[in-house]
């Protein structure tokens, strides 16, 4: 394992595979089977290294104590049921969105470039990472990509002073002709729930205007929140619109718990919320519109010629680029944490 | 023709059906089908029914200047091409896009009840009204529609000073069980178009934080947003990033124009969009979800439970009662201005 050290700032550079390798061992030791710590793993240290950190390897300690507390379960094999041949179903059994979504992924693919669209509904499921890992994939297979997933009650609906929605994320992806995806990866929270936890355990206040306390007041204080206060969506009632519409889509559709329904109170340690996912796929060629990506390419460059300081996903990619070449920058303290889990030995439950 | 009138307010109340009468009138002396003008007159008589006054009559000069620009083509009659079985593609052949919708409106049904998800990409078309028409018959039927329109460059991107986008609205409708339906329709602009419009002409001033001027500068002033400035998108680079994925859907996957490249320069009168139109259907019970209505209805209980003061449509709801009990509210002077329109004998051309 080669070790970049930066003993200044406390920070250390690790290969990406070396990372993906540890956080491997971690979900094996917690009792994740070898395929479904080997998704995980991937998706988990991509995250980290794509600088995407609300989702990186400070999700590790959520996924063990989730495991370990018999909530979730990390060997669950997904079944797949089909109802029109654009309308797949997945139960995940339990077990991680992701690795649903990886059996139904090739199927669902086929549907796509068969009938031009098709949908996968995937329900009794846990989704605790970032959502632009679940599109980019098809994109770069010239493939049209919208996922969309409710979590948790931690988002007051507009108006509302109390929790009803998760933190909602949309993603999509879309193919750009001789340049990497369009990405975008949002909460429709006016700020993801995981950058709360940071800033709560960093010990910073939160900007105005995200987050509301247990008695509906406005405030700058992450604790707050996070203790029975709530977040706000993003945009108003505008964004609180789409938060409703990925309930809908991700829950009432899927046959999936809508993010109120989510009741972990059996299950100290339990921090992955049991939901739905949908992913939306289309094939653009199937319209017979074979120039679609180089028209995306059109628009990304009209909007570089609008002088946008960046596109969404351009951090990430730079992030990235820096990742491959010189290891994932990681905090040593953190590393350490990582070793530890890895070498925790579970009493078997 | 029964006619209420209040002198103190100067407004009346017409009966729904006189109303959308007198829009027929129009569109057909103004050069359009008995079909278009079937289709357009109720169309814009409802938004003018439901309260949404900026997609109502207020529009009509604008369909009527737009119709004897030669710039839209008011008897086109659409053409429909399929791709996969999910896909189906139409030209609107430079006419209006409700009469595409109209005409494709059962073919794409079908799909979605066959494949269970079923795509409507139109082309070639103009959008002067509100969205949410388009999707309100398809949850009446029991299907989840999902509609985005982009139109004209007058928004701009996040951290841009010009415009790119147009309003890029997004509606979709769901069926609730034993109510109607659960109905969204939103601009990703910070406002409508359509309200800067009646602001200048009202001389009213913007709320802040909704448009800039021609140097980029923010401005209250709905004249200098109008007169080479822009509209903002509503929840900063969130709002944005879905004001691109409506150009992405709307534009590149239909083959439509992108909104900045709308050139009516050559079309003195001109006001309808030229782009293109998105249209997902999806049919629930297809996906054997067969209590989708009933966990719709759900979520519309718990979120009156938190005390949202209203639900998206809950306004156009009440305000559409009233209208068909007592009558569609106008001004006087707009009704005579329709009065007018309906009797002009235009040059033939």
């Amino acid at each position: 394992m080669t070790l970049k050290t930066n003993f200044a700032a406390g920070t250390c550079r690790l290969p990406f595979e070396a990372l993906q390798n540890l956080l491997k061992r971690i979900f094996l030791a917690a009792g994740a089977s070898e395929h479904v710590a080997n998704i995980l793993s991937a998706n988990c240290a991509g995250c980290e290294r794509d600088g995407a950190l609300s989702h990186g390897i400070f999700r590790m300690p959520g996924y063990v104590s989730s495991i370990r507390s018999g909530w979730v379960d990390p060997a669950a094999v997904p079944v797949l049921e089909t109802g029109g041949s654009g309308f797949l179903r997945v139960d995940a059994r339990n077990g991680f969105t992701q690795v649903a979504l990886d059996f139904a992924a090739q199927s669902l693919k086929e549907r796509a470039r068969q009938e031009g669209i098709a949908l996968l509904s995937i329900r009794n499921s846990h989704h605790f990472s970032a959502l632009w890992p679940d599109v980019v994939p098809f994109a770069e297979e010239r493939l049209l990509a919208i996922a969309m997933v409710n979590s948790f009650a931690c988002t007051a609906p507009f108006d509302a002073k109390v929790p009803v929605f998760g933190t909602n994320p949309v993603a999509f992806a879309a193919p750009c002709d001789g340049m990497v995806p369009m990405v975008v990866d949002m909460a429709t929270s006016a700020i993801a729930n995981g950058d709360v936890q940071i800033a709560a355990r960093e010990g910073f206040s939160l900007p105005p205007g995200l987050g509301i306390d247990r008695s509906g007041k406005p405030t700058v204080d992450p604790h707050a929140v996070l203790d029975g206060g709530a977040l706000l969506t993003f945009g108003g009632y505008k964004g609180s619109a789409i938060s409703m519409l990925v309930e809908v889509m991700s829950a009432a559709l899927t046959g999936g718990k809508f993010s109120y329904e989510v009741d972990w109170s059996d299950y100290p340690g339990a921090q992955t919320p049991h939901t739905g996912q949908l992913v939306i796929l289309i094939d653009p060629d199937v319209g017979r519109n074979a120039q679609f990506s180089r028209r995306v390419r059109h628009l990304v460059e009209r909007l570089r010629l609008a002088k946008v300081s960046r596109l969404p996903g351009d951090r990430r990619l730079v992030t990235r680029e820096r990742s491959m070449r010189e290891g994932v920058c990681l905090q040593k303290s953190d590393l350490e944490r990582m070793e530890l889990l890895a070498q925790q030995r579970w009493a078997s439950t």
